[in-house]
């Protein structure tokens, strides 16, 4: 019987989210404490994967249990006492079992979250900047991304996807209002991008590239030109893990 | 001539405001950073302490400097870059020399967090609780405690005030909207407290013992009692350093 899991976890701490040898990762401690609830050696599968401190909102995972008639409420209250504080289970369902967590994924939204004044309560969840941005301008830029386009220049090279082609459905800036719920003493700006797939890095160098946008140092022709060239070392820098948040996945 | 600073800080990582031999305090990294900035030896006076793990929104301290043409807004500037990123200098402006960060402080305000639902970006900002609370009730016990009256039930035994007397002139719960800014998945509840002095560990016993209330374990006519008594075995546990915001210091 094939489950899905939606679950949100703080990536400060984490080598990513997907098991490798030199650290830990949210797919380990995961899978880890699902097969020990379960009795079972699981291996969570991701809708995607996300870097070393990058953030989850939303992030949705498959495994399959031997155990058809799962008490879902119940694993998800015990899930959350095993895992440690920065990762929290949302909800636990059965789900067809030609469901699968990535392939099935419709399409996925990212946050990318900046702050333009010291605040101790932003530190390693959005990134903090000291030059002036000109948003206006970074919002005509963020509209020529839209659509059905292929996406090398802004992808991590030596990757082995067969297709660059990304699908983008909306891409832009925004204000975040400072919040009424904890401190934040910052204005901040929040960038929106859904697409149907993402390439590995492409969110933080969109992101990079936009900001230079947002400088001056690109203008929109020149966004154009990069896009068109399909060549990465033509954009802008990757702009640090910790302001991104995988937001949401629909299927 | 005297300034005072204005500044937040996230607590988490510090002994506390107050410099002590044992651990990195705010009120030492602060010191050492206006002290090597003016060249001179400085110890910055704070409006009150806050215990290890609190976290401020606002904290103001004052320091005499030799120089009375500083550029307050190039100190700031400096200060912040030279500051860990979990502290932040709002503001630095010259003030009439017979005021005094502690002294002349006419009311401080604290805030305290709590959240019912796990949430990895919460941690180490709001006490997460899994017991229901009756928020109503609890707001009814908070009543009992506005205006001026012997706080001794509340404050830690063996401190040397002169008295124990403090005029509390508000204190209720209300919901904190969920932030637009940041992910945060939780229905929260936020605690406001104003008065012109607090005793140590104050707000914390008030809030542990409010927590009671609302769980059903104390009744108002037994708070009432713990107040009267002035005894501090009688009230509620005290709760965890990290839901604890020094929100505002007025003058």
């Amino acid at each position: 019987m094939r489950y899905f899991i939606h679950f949100s976890y703080n990536g400060t701490a984490y080598h990513g989210w997907q098991i490798q040898p030199n650290g830990i990762t949210v797919q380990e401690e995961l899978s880890r404490a699902v097969s020990i609830l379960l009795k079972q050696d699981i291996t969570v599968v991701g809708a995607g994967r996300t870097d070393a401190g990058v953030h989850a909102r939303r992030m949705v995972g498959h495994f399959d249990a031997e155990d058809n008639n799962l008490d879902t409420s119940n694993i998800r209250y015990k899930l959350n006492k095993m895992l440690p504080r920065d990762i929290s289970v949302e909800k636990v369902e059965p789900v067809p079992s030609d469901m699968h967590a990535r392939f099935s994924a419709k399409s996925r939204t990212y946050h990318y979250y900046i702050h333009t004044h010291k605040d101790p309560f932003l530190d390693m969840r959005s990134w903090y900047i000291t030059f002036p941005l000109d948003i206006e301008h970074m919002n005509e830029a963020a509209r020529l991304l839209l659509g059905e386009q292929d996406f090398t220049s802004f992808s991590k090279t030596g990757t082995d996807t067969k297709t660059n082609l990304c699908n983008i459905t909306e891409a832009f800036w925004a204000p975040s209002a400072p919040s009424s719920q904890l401190p934040a003493l910052s204005t901040e700006w929040c960038f929106t991008i859904s697409a149907n797939r993402f390439l590995r890095n492409m969110v933080r160098a969109i992101v990079g590239t936009l900001v230079e946008v947002g400088r001056g140092r690109i203008t929109l022709e020149e966004l154009r030109r990069i896009i068109d060239d399909k060549n990465r070392c033509r954009a802008g820098e990757s702009v640090p893990a910790h302001g991104l948040y995988l937001w949401d996945v629909k299927y």
